[in-house]
């Protein structure tokens, strides 16, 4: 037997050891039902209530976005058929491109097939592009960044403590000041839900020098005005050389992009590797993501509810005295500390009350800052919170502190 | 003004000096006149006949095709709203990685967001499994296998001639008999049309006690009696370590897969940090692969059909005299050998005749090898294939060989 099988198989094994393999659960979200979907456990079909979709404004689901996707399977068909430079690129996807330009008050937008690879792709080819750069990365940036980091040949990695502009500073002031500089950052950090200080990453870049990359992918549709994300709210998208985002999550598609400077995309378009040789976005991903941006836009309900949302989740959590973890963001994350027994809660949850949160262990978050995380949406209402809030109490906390 | 700022401009400036800047023509692919494309140009739109897309088996305009994405959407939304692990799992990536597993009579297989990040995340995860791999890469591996490999911290890497069984034999015999050895390696290799010898590699790969990654992306749909490629076309499939395909281009969809042993791909998809953190394809594509799938598995003649064309166009190019290359597949290359006349010719061939067909530079292609590439498929007529040969002798051929 190849060695590299007795390899998996002793990782599976330790992997299981530790409370952390993970057993992907089928729910199937229909969309006249959400946010409950349904699923099959054990032989029983049954509707659960979802508490952990990225879907976060309910747009994967929205009518509109919906007639968006299935008119153009229609039209122009169920795949691109091509990279964007092999006759994959079609009106379509120029239009969401300006679009998304438009949204970030930038020159131009590329997109990807993902946001993980338009962050690995795009930080990749900026930092092969000159010789010795110095890359100031946030402790608590996402893996897709990490590894487009670690793409680049010759850059020095500076990891400064999340959100910490002390820190941060150091490590600038540090580098040698003729070096190209680039800082990469979060607006809002998924795990935690918590929020980068864009305004200050910005005073920093200016007085170093550095160029600046944010990723927007848990802000764009939610955050500022339109949905251009924190940058927007904060009034720094000017400030910032290259907003990345994804048609995945608040704009409930799917696909990644940036935005920047003419110049700078146009480069990118023509290096990137993870750009160049992959087909473009399909059809129906690219209509329904347009559509989807354009509603976000022009109208502010659905943001304006979410944090509401997440909001009366939060004091409810804290007033049941539940380990809600402090956040400033739409994302309520609950700590657990160990890796079995959120798997188990998860479980619990799901068959004893019919709900669905998932547990979040390594390598997702660091070993001992387990969680569930709640993602509340416009559509989860006062009385799924109650019977949410009266389930956990039941798993987590000891008899006598439960409230009535 | 950053440096970077000037690198982009130097690297665009000199880009465009060597021929190979980018154009990308927006190409609306319209389902009811594939392979007729609306092309908006100079301020005039009209119909484009497109010899260039990876949509081989016309899959995507397929009318039960893109009945079931639009189906999708309107029963499970736009997007999945999640990753695989964070509620983006559903009945239907489920029945999909089923189908594909059976495809290639596997036990397993792991659905991903592109066939380029199944290259990448999974060569990567399994290369940096153990220390010291030695992989044998052939030299005209695409581009997401290249860097997939890369990303193995402390791989030894040996890239064999081109298809050239005692090259790679010589490397194999050279390296550690106690290494873990992985041969990597392409079924058709779409920039030439040649076809791998498949067993002979899974002989030495039984000699050498090396695992086996085939890419068999621009092959599965099209080849082997129920499209699972050439390793079912050669009755080699069940002597692959890992078989890995694509959604987009024979079945017409998007996305990427691998399949393989069951441990094995309970590992992958444990480790990979290209399929963990990132969100699961939409339903509408995974409904509309699992149709395309189907449909190509029970039915060839849409897979006769393709190759009576292809075979068709080399004899009529060979006939007029043009510089077919040698291919035994069904893509048809007419080498060029220079960028700016390899795109000149493409830009001729859509402003005068109403025709595309992509020219492929450097990065694509080694430089001095530029074409332009050919992929007609059941829909493409003879008398459509008359019009091109009579349009590349015109623009090709001095006027005193051309044919009547």
């Amino acid at each position: 037997m190849h060695q590299f099988l007795t390899k998996c198989d002793e990782a599976l094994t330790e992997i299981s050891s530790q409370g952390r393999y993970r057993r992907f659960v089928a729910l199937e979200k229909l969309t006249d039902r959400f946010p409950y979907y349904s699923v099959t456990m054990e032989g029983r079909t049954r509707d659960i209530l979802v508490w952990s979709t990225n879907d976060y404004l309910a747009m994967g689901t929205d009518p509109q976005v919906i007639e968006a996707s299935a008119d153009a399977a229609r039209r122009y068909g169920a795949g691109a058929g091509g990279t964007r430079n092999i006759a994959g690129s079609s009106p379509l996807h120029v239009a969401l491109e300006e679009e998304l330009a438009d949204l970030h008050g930038k020159d131009a937008a590329l997109l990807f097939t993902s946001g993980y690879v338009s962050n690995q792709a795009t930080l990749t080819a900026i930092l092969n592009s000159l010789p010795d750069w110095h890359v100031f990365s946030d402790a608590q940036n996402h893996n897709s960044m990490i590894v487009g980091i670690k793409g680049g040949k010759t850059a020095t990695v500076h990891i400064f403590k999340h959100n910490d502009m002390a820190d941060l500073e150091r490590l600038l002031a540090e580098a040698p000041a003729e070096a190209p500089k680039l800082i990469v950052f979060e607006s809002v950090y998924s795990m935690d839900g918590d929020i980068a200080p864009l305004e200050q990453i910005c005073d920093l870049a200016d007085r170093y020098n550095a160029m600046t990359y944010l990723d927007e992918v848990h802000a764009v549709g939610m955050y500022g005005p339109h949905g251009g994300g924190v940058s927007e709210r904060d009034g720094v998208a000017d400030r910032i050389t290259i907003i990345e985002g994804t048609l995945a999550k608040g704009f409930g598609c799917h696909g990644g992009y940036i935005t920047g400077d003419f110049k700078v995309l146009d480069y990118i378009r023509s290096v990137a590797a993870g750009f160049i040789f992959t087909t473009a976005l399909p059809p129906p991903t690219v209509a329904a993501a347009l559509t989807s941006i354009r509603l976000l836009k022009q109208d502010s309900t659905r943001r304006t509810k979410l944090f509401e949302r997440a909001a009366t989740l939060k004091a409810k959590f804290l007033a049941a005295g539940l380990p809600v973890m402090d956040s400033n963001s739409h994302i309520v994350p609950l700590m657990i500390g160990d890796a079995a027994k959120a798997t188990e809660i998860s479980m619990r949850l799901i068959r004893e009350f019919g709900m669905y949160a998932t547990p979040i262990n390594y390598p997702t978050v660091p070993r001992g800052t387990e969680r569930l995380r709640f993602t509340p949406g416009p559509k989860h209402t006062d009385e799924m919170m109650n019977n949410l809030v009266t389930a956990l109490q039941q798993i987590l906390l000891p008899a006598e502190t439960q409230t009535a």
